[in-house]
């Protein structure tokens, strides 16, 4: 048995099913290239059809990516009855879009073959066997997924077993065991998969979903009995209860079964890649995940956390930092002010924790994140922060005043923003238009400050998210905006908070252009004497 | 083998250790009672001690209360060394709580012995077994769990096994095996298990965490292998990534290992317990929790949704009923004209599919849809949608225009926003503030409604989250706005999409109110002849 088990992510696909889950191509094509810098052996990207151009995109888009590591993957179904396959337009377009994967999936369960293709159960075997086959002519790897494995083989195992010998013949590289519905035990997992595996020659693997909370135990099971290949989705999204949970997946097989995928270097970035997915798909990260949620390694009780500081083994199955996440206990005002000097470390090494002024900063941040500003995705802001009270940096203006107009008629709309600020002893009054009154403000201010400061032409304002705190104050609800800015060298991220949406994105726009300057050496300054000397 | 699996509920203990949980006394009661209304059979109720007045009030008022299914435990540890158990602190406060049951945790782990406890290794043998002895010696029902049995059976086997049978010696009725780290994979359990069970008399437990994604995978693989009873809580809260979630185990044990714990006439009302629990504990309901969560059965590839039409055991593994809970089509770009189909069947009941103004409809949904609108959480948007489209709602008022202004200093901001609109023949020209600008826009939108629509004083915004989509094109992108609004019957939600945030809120808060006056029946009317009859 090889101790390589091979990562096949579906998050672009399976994963853009789940409610709430919406990807535009750059989203698609963002998670794609994290995929592949973490390590994941296969990408599905999604189902390229004539009616989906979105997917169709992605797919000549992903294509031009120098991917180091992963290969990706158009899905698919077998092709319909009665078309010759070098005539059916489903396998014509998978091979269109260009992979060098395609996997398909064909129906296992009679049930599905006499209800739902309603086709004669002879008929399915023959079109799994050569739709396999004229991928295979065409040189691609193909991955055959056995829609409904389990429930098949409960209902008729003779049959199921039928079909993936049917895809055997045609050629397919792996055959992939599906629990479509997420119903099945894992004792049943592996019960068939003992039955089965001696009577294939192709290697398996598994795709399971979590409908009875399975998800993860039934893929684990599945490897131990030999599955080479493991399916499964970032954070666990999908249909319905969505999928195994690769953040969970991954590190049980590194971890628990010392199966290769990864390997440790790259398991470190895998909370990290677990929040970004989140954020893409603006969804909260889910704290409470195994392994890199940010509640995974904390401890509340008073016991527990007493007989870590003794014993650190006493109530953690892993090293936290093996997946890049850390130990936090809750109770002890120490555990914040640790983590938040880790931070400061990073970003102005060296500074005395004890320091009074460092005290100050301490207090400030914890005072900010409960109202609802986060630093862990806003480092520039951060930075900012940080010197503004350590007096390492100058304002780049002062703000006399701005005014958004918001004109709706049934007609049309007209935004416009005015900005008012000083900069030494000069006044600049300006007014911008916009799709909208952020927008327009952003468009005012750039105004007022290019002539002063020019670099500031460089910055792209690259993304820009808004999520509701609180959000059952309805609109009154405090909101949080992150933006993400970008010059031809760095990219930065900032925050805002306010009741208002407007304000949130003027803090966090004021942050973004300063870090711009910060970052061209224009507006440091010297700390007071005093501070700087005992700080460093 | 009996097949009655009995359901030891511990989220008022466990549960209650998870970060971001904290119960008062009566929202303890108030579990307390749901929990034995759904026929669980174990409440543990807390940790009774001198400084914890909480616990020690909740037992008091708890054994009050006239259960008809419930026996209540009061949790603690094995005496302190050197202790004779009759004056021990935490045995006597135990038996003062007064409860039937008295569970008590002891050591099964050697490196815990000698490194949290630091006592020999044969003292923590008898503190266990006289521990246990003076427990039953006063008349209660004694469960024995076993801190850490897996890892301490994987360091030690035969020492853990020790422990257990001083815990049997001494007069347990039922041993209760732990995996407190949560680290175990199911194939140990399964390995464990095997050795442990033949060596004892006593009935045995399970208890497990979900650190590694197993938590229900080790709890069901116990009772296959012979555990008569599960340690659990409600939505799997606890301490890190939670306890055996009872919302998957329940419908497990009942629906997939045919054992018998709540019956299904009780397992019905688990998806409302599911949320009740989520609803004190203040936390948002996981909607991708298996079998109670709201989109356990939500199906959105249009796939799946076609094949459900046609066999609705498809894509589901139960009926969604059994648990309470209920299957729903998504609506989205992936599926296909008969999701909308099914979805507008639910809403205007007897269209036919084949009308041309049916046929328009489907046409600006998929537009819509291309513009950024999601319908799958805004179905009041959608009924208003059809209807307009089909002529069965009259606009409640005619927009000639509005304004928002927004005016910030260094000192203060203000917001107003202006509305101009005509009901019948009459203009009413209004003016709000407000925190923000949408919160100003919907103050003076009701101010101008209100007077000719009084029952829109009864509308609450209950929740506001705004989505940016190609988010890449920073403050000009486009962004989706959902609103969740409420009277006291009935909750609802809509959408907008725009350029611009102020008027995509506005889209989303005129849809809102007037799917109010919709429900009312005052701007319902009769749809235009000809399309009527064919329609129905």
């Amino acid at each position: 048995m090889s101790d390589l088990v091979k990562i096949y992510d579906s998050t672009l696909r399976d994963g853009s099913q789940a409610e709430g889950i919406s990807f535009s191509v750059e989203d698609k094509l963002m998670i794609a290239r994290r995929l592949d810098d973490i390590g994941i052996h296969y990408i599905e990207g999604g189902w390229p059809n004539p009616t989906n151009p979105k997917d169709l995109e992605f797919f000549t888009r992903v294509l031009e990516e120098p991917f180091q590591n992963a290969r990706v993957a158009a899905f698919g179904s077998t092709r319909r009855a009665n078309n010759p396959p070098e005539d059916d337009a489903i396998l014509g377009t998978l091979l269109k879009a260009g992979t060098e994967v395609i996997t398909i999936f064909g129906k296992s369960w009679t049930l599905h073959v006499t209800d739902t293709l309603r086709i004669a159960l002879q008929e399915n075997l023959d079109l799994i066997q050569d739709s396999v086959a004229w991928l295979k002519s065409n040189g691609r790897e193909v991955v055959y997924d056995a829609e409904h494995f389990f429930d098949g083989y409960k209902a008729d195992p003779e049959y199921a077993l039928d079909t993936l010998l049917s895809a055997q013949e045609g050629g397919a590289d792996i055959l992939v065991l599906c629990d479509t519905n997420g119903g099945t035990m894992p004792s049943e997992v592996q019960t068939i998969l003992s039955e089965v595996t001696p009577k294939l020659t192709v290697p398996l693997g598994i795709h399971t979903h979590n409908d009875a909370g399975m998800g993860v135990a039934n893929t684990i099971v599945a490897v131990e009995l030999g599955a080479v290949q493991v399916q499964g989705t970032i954070n666990g999204y999908g249909e319905r209860c969505g999928n195994a949970n690769l953040c969970s997946v991954i590190p049980n097989l590194e971890l628990k079964l010392n199966k290769q995928s990864l390997g440790p270097d790259k398991l470190k970035k895998l909370m990290e890649l677990s929040r970004f997915v989140s954020e893409v798909a603006n969804l909260s990260h889910d704290h409470r995940q195994p392994y890199v949620g940010e509640s995974a390694f904390a401890h509340k009780g008073g016991v527990h956390i007493d007989a870590m500081i003794k014993q650190p083994a006493s109530y953690e199955h892993i090293d936290a930092r093996a997946v890049g996440n850390q130990s936090r206990f809750l109770l002890s005002e120490q555990s914040g002010g640790a983590t938040i000097v880790a931070k400061l470390d990073k970003v102005l090494p060296g500074l005395d924790k004890r320091h009074p002024t460092v005290q100050k900063l301490l207090q400030k941040i914890k005072q900010l994140e409960h109202e609802g500003y986060v630093f862990e995705a806003a480092e520039a802001s951060f930075e900012i922060l940080a010197r503004r009270v350590l007096g390492t940096i100058r304002d780049p203006f002062r703000l006399i005043g701005f005014r958004t107009i918001n004109r709706k008629t049934p007609r049309d709309t007209e935004v416009e923003a005015i900005v008012k600020i000083q900069i030494d002893d000069q006044v600049y009054h300006t007014v911008g238009e916009g799709d909208g009154p952020v927008n327009a403000l952003d468009h005012a201010l750039r105004l007022a400050l290019e002539s002063v400061y020019p670099s500031l032409q460089e910055v792209r304002l690259e993304d820009y998210k808004v999520r509701v705190l609180s959000s059952q104050d309805g609109t009154a609800a405090k909101v949080r905006v992150l933006i993400e800015s970008s010059d031809d060298q760095r990219v930065w991220n900032t925050v805002g908070v306010s009741e208002n949406v407007i304000e949130a994105s003027w803090i966090a726009l004021v942050d973004s252009l300063s870090y711009k300057l910060l970052l061209d050496g224009i507006i440091t300054q010297e700390s007071p004497e005093g501070v700087e000397t005992s700080l460093v």
